[in-house]
């Protein structure tokens, strides 16, 4: 099966497209939305992209893919463990390093180890954790990258801290997206996205009211922008069921009276 | 006064800094952490920070202080349109341009101009939009970058094309920060995060059910990841009315008795 994924090599989510799927023909894109092209040109037949992680929150693109692009349907979920090593050529000398290249999620979530170890050092945006590594190995200057362990395989870097996030509850949710959602398997959730024609986000309190009236939990709320202004937002709720089950299928129904748009990201397993 | 800001100079974030109180003594900060610290520590009276654009939605590092660090207070608020303008060494050739540097969310902005105008060049990220512009003028390859029209002066660059965004709603919202929120005005919002022991969103709806029984209005909702796991969050929410107004201030008691954390960041006026 060809699964594209949000490359190139040597990323967390080559590592989560690995896991889904180990004999996957693998197809790294350089964006989100140039994963969800090749599910929907027909391409590739799924795709993993991150939407989430428990210390830096949503993955914005990810949502607005969901959000303003069509033929794509979230498929599946998987959640993997985020472990940070610091990398660069052979024999660096901490004191020496004058700048410290990885994804901004990334710098982000190695803050306080930055700010222990590596105070002299700038860190530098790299567009992911793979190109931080190849940043630093040819930079002219003393440089190390932040990327998982198997960028530093990839790319014949030395590891010269491993594990270096502040926090160890660093955890991120991947999607796995398709032209169709899951069928129903008895322990499901559902993704929603929806937008009221006046900017109250007080109206999200009706959706929410016909959701507990049903018994139906949700298991997330986030807000994005519409692109309209500011003030005015799309809703996303993640909620307990597929959209097959009757109380959630009613509930979908009046839910879309309410609002002035509403779109089903799709149905699928959730992860223990 | 003293003001600090999310700079370098040349930023949008100096840009509201200066429209706030244009004779203000203006303090650049490297992040919006640094900002919050200038405030805490007495270094400053005011800090400002952008909360949220128009289509990039949540600057989360600026949710983040107030969730997280005590001391900084939202004092009031301002909204500024962003219009971003293509600069460059002068003379620059589109047709030969390989790197188009810039902050993520301004590459995000005008993702759909670039595509069309420079689809051979490599969007790279920068730590802000003044940075990009010197990273473009001393690159050995062409490069341009993606800022606001104040930075070509400061930085000696030429403009090549103006207001390049995809989307004319562009605009950002600031929050001016400092030791005390505003006094009531009669005219106010008020801002507030909260958490729940146990990790059910579905919480949020006897919340928003407590405002609803009052008429308080909802200007915003948002969440953002506690730290502690995948799942659990922080809901931020923007209401109308000042903290000292009756009905909010029987609101916040009744909601301080549902969630595990309620921490008000601040009651101030109202943009129009």
């Amino acid at each position: 099966m060809k699964v594209a994924y949000l490359g190139p090599a040597g990323t967390f989510t080559e590592a989560a497209a690995l896991r889904y799927d180990p004999s996957a023909d693998l197809v790294p894109c350089a964006t989100i939305p140039a994963v969800a092209a090749a599910i929907r040109e027909g391409a590739v037949e799924k795709g993993v992209a991150p939407v989430e992680n428990s210390l830096q929150g949503a993955v914005t693109d990810t949502l607005d893919v969901l959000i303003h692009e069509d033929g794509v349907l979230v498929h599946d979920e998987l959640v993997l463990p985020i472990t940070h090593d610091l990398m660069g050529k052979p024999e660096t000398r901490l004191d020496e390093v004058r700048i410290v290249y990885s994804h901004p999620q990334a710098l982000g979530q190695c803050r306080e180890y930055l700010q222990r170890h590596l105070s002299k050092a700038e860190p530098r945006a790299a567009l992911s954790t793979a190109a931080a590594v190849e940043d630093a190995l040819r930079s002219d200057v003393v440089a190390l990258a932040i990327a998982p362990r198997r960028a530093a395989e990839i790319y014949g870097a030395q590891i010269m801290a491993e594990g270096i996030q502040d926090n160890s509850n660093n955890a991120t949710r991947f999607l796995v997206l398709a032209r169709q959602d899951h069928e129903r398997t008895g322990e499901d959730k559902t993704s929603i996205g929806f937008s009221f024609a006046d900017d109250r986000p007080g109206l999200l309190f009706s959706v929410m009211k016909l959701l507990a009236e049903r018994d139906i939990n949700l298991s997330k709320v986030e807000s994005r922008p519409t692109r309209e202004g500011l003030g005015q937002y799309y809703f996303l709720l993640d909620l307990v069921g597929h959209r097959e089950d009757a109380p959630v299928r009613d509930a979908l129904e009046q839910v879309g009276e309410l609002t002035s748009m509403l779109k089903v990201f799709g149905s699928y397993p959730r992860t223990p």
